[in-house]
């Protein structure tokens, strides 16, 4: 249902169907474009002003009255002026008594103010009806009709029946109200506009600092040393060698991050033998974030799969290898075919292929609307069971790329080890201690803990 | 929940519990279809017929009377009768004074009749509640319980109470109702399961445009002119080399045109010193369906993707490989490793990774579920700074494919640059339109104006 | 709104705002969990217990008293007891008499009582209105607040009003609540958590069987063919190349099985003259997990992509690709081109990425987000019109691939043809069946069937 044939409807309104009027206060951007969606949508409204004179921007069908005669003329008043301005309601007090009043108003930053403004509202006028909504719609989306990131509008009040009364107008202007609750959520509701992504934070800050490191660690490594014990230019492996190594490290080490505060947390339940027990803030807000870390370990793993099936086009790779065949047939030597290596380089291939496309399902699996359509029991076991089994494979394919070379001194350059290396550090450990507390030993307590149960019943105290 | 467990549940109806009647008038398909639901589902229906006889197509436990006998027993009465049939309500408007009549009827064409069937329902029986409903769902869907594409019912009508018994019945059914507003809303409930991608056809029918006219031309260049002068069959370059041209070509174009109109609006609107004016109409066209454009793009991106990875498995390639290093050894000549070529290879392979990686990331916020959860400020933010990116990084990647051919004479075939030159005119374009309206001189003013202020306020009179 | 801005809302909370009382019985986990959430949220919370000291475990701002005194504060009590202590209620009938009591119980096995809890609560306390919610939300999801796989919340309840109180709960402590009808649907709702994926066992099971079946049959043709004939150790196609085989004959058999039930029913229907009879058994189950068997083929699909597109890089094709050439060198003998060769690989690989490129359309477009978003006559459209094509396209990649070494008899070792030929069977019988059905003497009939015309009427008697 887009927003044309709303316009269509709006160029034949049955003239049976009466709505009630709304009144809006402020013909600023907002008032209008909103007063001009109600019009479309079959409302008579009336704006409140201090100047009464029509302006061509007044939406066409609109009134223009003072602020107490539009007042008085509807039930609901939406205050599309800015929380500074507030005040000048305050002579209103009486006229507003019993009205709904709609707070539309965003702040510039978050949590600008000690209280909201719809609780600020509330106080200033105390007998009217405060409703929080619209604040997540901009003007320009409500005039052109591109909706797409806002169709949701969160309401909350403390007034049943108001809240209720402006869901309808929602509604009817062909947007999704989400009841919030009361009064109380106004101030979660204001900020909600300000943030981007903040979930995401933490996560990308984490992932942008590991891959500089492992950046420069890598031209240490591939370029600079051939450049200076060989005086070989290998300068063009920035573009696509060096991010392939750096990306699938990554995906590695983020997704091992996944699984680890889980197994921290088990660790500290078993050591304090209760689950009632806050852990500590840093534990609690790194779980929080898990989905979005294993996001960015997946995008780091397509990265890494597209970088790898890109080889055989990349001119260097063709160049190596025709000049591979051509010193073989001028030395006259014919290489055997090496079944270790054929069974090594298939395997660490299969276990990569493996691992990416249980990944991706994991990644299905929490987009929201594939999330919302499973029960906890089906949640816990794609998260959990293919999650680990994920970082199995990841991890194994890891261990067999090294294959023969693990060890070989030759690998080293500068003392530095091959940078893959460093990357299985954390995904061993999570999987080994996540081994460990598989033993029935460990794993009973664990189960009883996390039932209820309480070591030393006292130490909740 | 799915359609099986309401089945059981069926079979084991707890008597305690009584739900209203409902009046069903129609035996047809939809009638008997949504009466069997409603009885699984615990209501009590009887039929409103012409001939009150119990056939064997009825539903089993459901009654047959006449239209005013059943009509009398329920306040609820659905008509699942065709609209020109509507007329023989007229002698039943007494009795069908103050009931909830819900209106089920589609047409065959988009905007038939000048007013809705439900508006012209309720025009025939004045004293009726009318409730617009289940026009969405079809009677097969209901029988079968296969809902996966209509569980959504839309619902629309004057009286908020007759919605509300209509909206419970719909939940009851195991569907979703979906309040839409008054009966105005009806026209376009009922238009609603005749479209067929309304949005996708100008996008499609563009990208069918451009795919032949680039099909033919890189015909002309790359089969017929080596056949006429080189005598060469390269015919079999349709299977996958043109198509591997055209693909990037049309989705770099694509994802441009889904930024012009933007730029364009900005030019209008500094042009005329006000954004109070609306734009043309074609523009508005053109915007609105910015997001079908650039799903179309990917699309195009993505089996340009697939065809270019696959490149070293087509037998033409490796032949053509096999021969140079053949060729190579014959003439006893070893190519040095030439670095320029590996960085230009390398780099716009990069390019092309990074751009389409961020392209699908664009992809994937657009999905419903996922837009639905980001404000306003997270989808600009991706949808036109990360889209922006994308876009350079896909014009930056054509850019260096291109490299040192560019001017070459030897490319030219029969006057015709090669076709990945003419794609490059659009994106380029509205990259440095961009590019220049984010010099300050221009960047202020438009700010201004899209907050409002106007060069000449006279202007918008 | 994620759980942590919940938490500084519940740290200021705004003392104006009253909520009313809710009563908890039980003081367990869950208990305890929902009464933390529901203090948080601003309500407040008196458990009723046994035992009436306060322990440590209670949340803060809680009061503990006897069931009798806890039940008269409140209207509405949340019963967080099992089932077999609901006994204990019988003598509190009097008090309970007009109070909401919403059962949140769960059970250990789907369908273990002949009634679900909530009804069973309901029997034992006639007066009281008995609603069912809150079963699906996990104790230690409503603690660590990371609810992502449950924010959704079925309500049902034969007392509106009393499932309206509820559902505002729901909401307030940033819930969804879904209203399933009356307390019939408690069943469904209580067994709901217990499920894993049912309507995925069959396509998981059938594939795990196709897949051996095609493991060993492969497994005996490439590997130990090969080693008792030729003496030669290709153990490690284990790895890649036998799933590369199993991967596609998968993917098109299941594909095929995703439109062979439509097509017996086609053939059902024409055969009854009626569409007025029930399906057998097994057809109906058939054509309700098509969804799931078409992304199961899906998967397969994908897989067999990745293992394509890795090709190149494995040691052994790179080794195989190195010693023809060096071969072809040794021998002193070029290959020309052969245009026939190039037609059938290019043909083969294009028909296979538009294949596939259509097979994700497919999969993209069952998404919960997405499919809600279009009609039934868009989805039908794309399920049906774009999903045979698919069928047509990958039918014709296996065959274009199989080429010339079709009816070749170097193709059969053992007698046993190339797997792929297997693989044709089901989805050749599917096209050549549907095209037969397309014809007009078939079409006709079954097109007046499916709109409800029968041949011979008393059929359905």
């Amino acid at each position: 249902m887009d927003k044309n044939s709303s316009n269509i409807m709006a160029l034949a309104p049955n003239t049976s169907n009466k709505r009630e009027t709304v009144c809006i206060f402020g013909t600023g951007d907002f008032g209008r474009a909103l007063g001009h969606k109600m019009i479309q949508s079959g409302y008579p409204v009336v704006f409140g002003s201090r100047s009464t004179q029509i302006s061509s921007l007044i939406p066409k069908g609109a009134e223009v009255l003072s602020h107490t005669e539009a007042a008085q003329k509807a039930a609901i008043i939406i205050i599309a002026i800015q929380r500074q301005h507030y005040n000048f309601l305050m002579p209103l007090t009486e006229i507003l008594h019993g009205k709904v009043l709609v707070d539309v108003s965003n702040n510039l930053k978050i949590n600008e103010h000690p209280e909201s403004n719809a609780e600020y509202l509330a106080q200033l006028v105390p007998g009217a009806k405060v409703v929080k909504a619209f604040n997540t719609v901009s003007a320009w989306a409500l005039q052109s009709g591109t909706l797409d990131a806002s169709r949701q509008v969160f309401v909350c009040g403390d007034d049943m029946e108001a809240k209720q009364m402006v869901m309808n107008i929602v509604r009817a202007l062909g947007l999704t109200p989400l009841d919030q609750g009361s009064l109380l959520a106004a101030q979660e509701i204001e900020n909600y506009p300000l943030r981007l992504f903040p979930m995401w934070k933490f996560p990308v800050l984490l992932s942008f600092g590991l891959a500089s490191f492992f950046f420069f660690y890598c031209l240490i490594r591939n370029v600079i040393y051939p450049y200076v014990y060989e005086n070989k230019d290998f300068s063009f492996f920035i573009a696509i060698s060096i991010p392939n190594r750096i990306c699938p490290i990554l995906a590695l080490i983020l997704l091992a991050l996944v699984y680890l505060p889980g197994v921290l947390a088990a660790i500290i339940q078993l050591y304090r033998g209760t689950k009632y027990h806050r852990f500590p803030d840093w534990l609690d807000k790194w779980m929080l974030c898990r989905k979005q870390l294993g996001l960015v370990a997946l995008a780091f793993a397509s990265l890494h799969v597209l970088y790898t099936l890109v080889i055989p086009i990349r001119y260097f790779v063709r160049w190596r290898t025709s000049s591979q065949i051509i010193s073989q047939v001028l030395n006259n030597k014919t290489e055997p075919l090496d079944t270790t290596n054929a069974w090594l380089s298939d395997s660490y291939v299969a276990l990569g292929i493996l691992g990416f496309f249980l990944f991706v399902l994991l990644g299905i699996t929490s987009l929201p609307s594939v999330s919302n359509n499973v029960n906890w029991r089906e949640f816990r076991f794609v998260q959990s069971k293919l999650g680990y089994l994920t970082l199995i494979l990841c991890t194994a394919h890891t261990l067999v790329y090294g294959g023969k070379r693990f060890l070989s001194p030759s690998s080293y350059r500068w003392y530095l080890p091959n940078a893959y290396m460093l990357s299985l550090i954390i995904p061993c450990m999570v999987l080994i201690v996540k081994f460990v507390l598989i033993f029935p030993c460990l794993d009973k307590p664990l189960t009883r803990i996390r039932q209820g149960w309480e070591r030393n019943p006292q130490y909740s105290e």
